[in-house]
């Protein structure tokens, strides 16, 4: 049990969900981990209204999760990549995603995460199966699962 | 990058999240995982508004995440306990606190995980840093940090 000395508004998962609970948020990060950079990558894959689009992505600018990086200069246009803090949610993505596969798909799980290196499925400890390295977001790919059409993904950091 | 089949509609991530993306959803989750089961318990604990929170309880007992259980007979009255399918949402709610903890409490986190057995520190796998074993919820307790008030958990199910 608690202590009484429990204070849930000092707590760190409170402290991100003030940064990143929210539905459409999350799923911006998770597009930028499958490669998404450019706003229209962004709202095309997430279906967002633009104006929603535009304050999230303002948003997650703002917190340093994403940073604005110029790829045209005639009009200036930005891309939006990963910062290393944006990144460091890849393991929050991975644990959604791999328990969606098991209560929301189970048995047909729309994606397949393997280690890039040896093929090895990544366990729930985003651990190689195979060879048994620990696995970040730049070792491993996602590969067309049973459900859905995906069929690789990059990290998209600079 | 995504092939030309990729449906983001169909995608484990966004299931997970039409269940769980929402940040009160994640919050009462996590304080069952810190012993907390009756109504009360969370109202206190979230300081939700408590016809919010029993919407909230009503869906994720409807969602199979947590169940009620009976504690009293006259009046019946029930406390809320995660099943297995909501305590396989550890991975989420650590992984979470792990990156609150790095970024928003950076070197004051509120709350130091520890494998009970051994004492040792759990790192970003859920890994012990110790012994080296794979931990799940049962194996591990919160211990108070520098930056908040908890002293142990426990995970409440049945």
């Amino acid at each position: 049990m608690l202590g009484r000395t429990y204070d849930s508004q000092v707590c760190s998962v409170a402290g991100s969900l003030e940064l990143v609970g929210e539905r459409w948020t999350l799923l911006i990060v998770r597009d930028a981990f499958m490669g998404a950079r450019r706003f229209e990558d962004f709202q095309r894959r997430t279906g967002m209204a633009r104006n929603v689009l535009t304050d999230r992505l303002g948003r997650l600018v703002d917190d340093g999760i994403f940073k604005r990086v110029p790829y045209q200069e005639h009009p200036v246009r930005f891309e939006y990549r990963l910062t290393e803090k944006g990144i460091d949610l890849w393991p929050v993505i991975i644990s959604l995603l791999q328990w969606g596969d098991r209560y929301v798909y189970p048995g047909r799980a729309p994606v397949l995460l393997v280690h890039k290196r040896c093929g090895g499925a990544v366990d729930d400890h985003r651990i190689c199966e195979t060879c048994g390295a620990k696995l970040g977001p730049r070792d491993v790919e996602a590969r067309q699962g049973i459900g859905g059409g995906m069929v690789a993904s990059r990290v998209a950091s600079a």
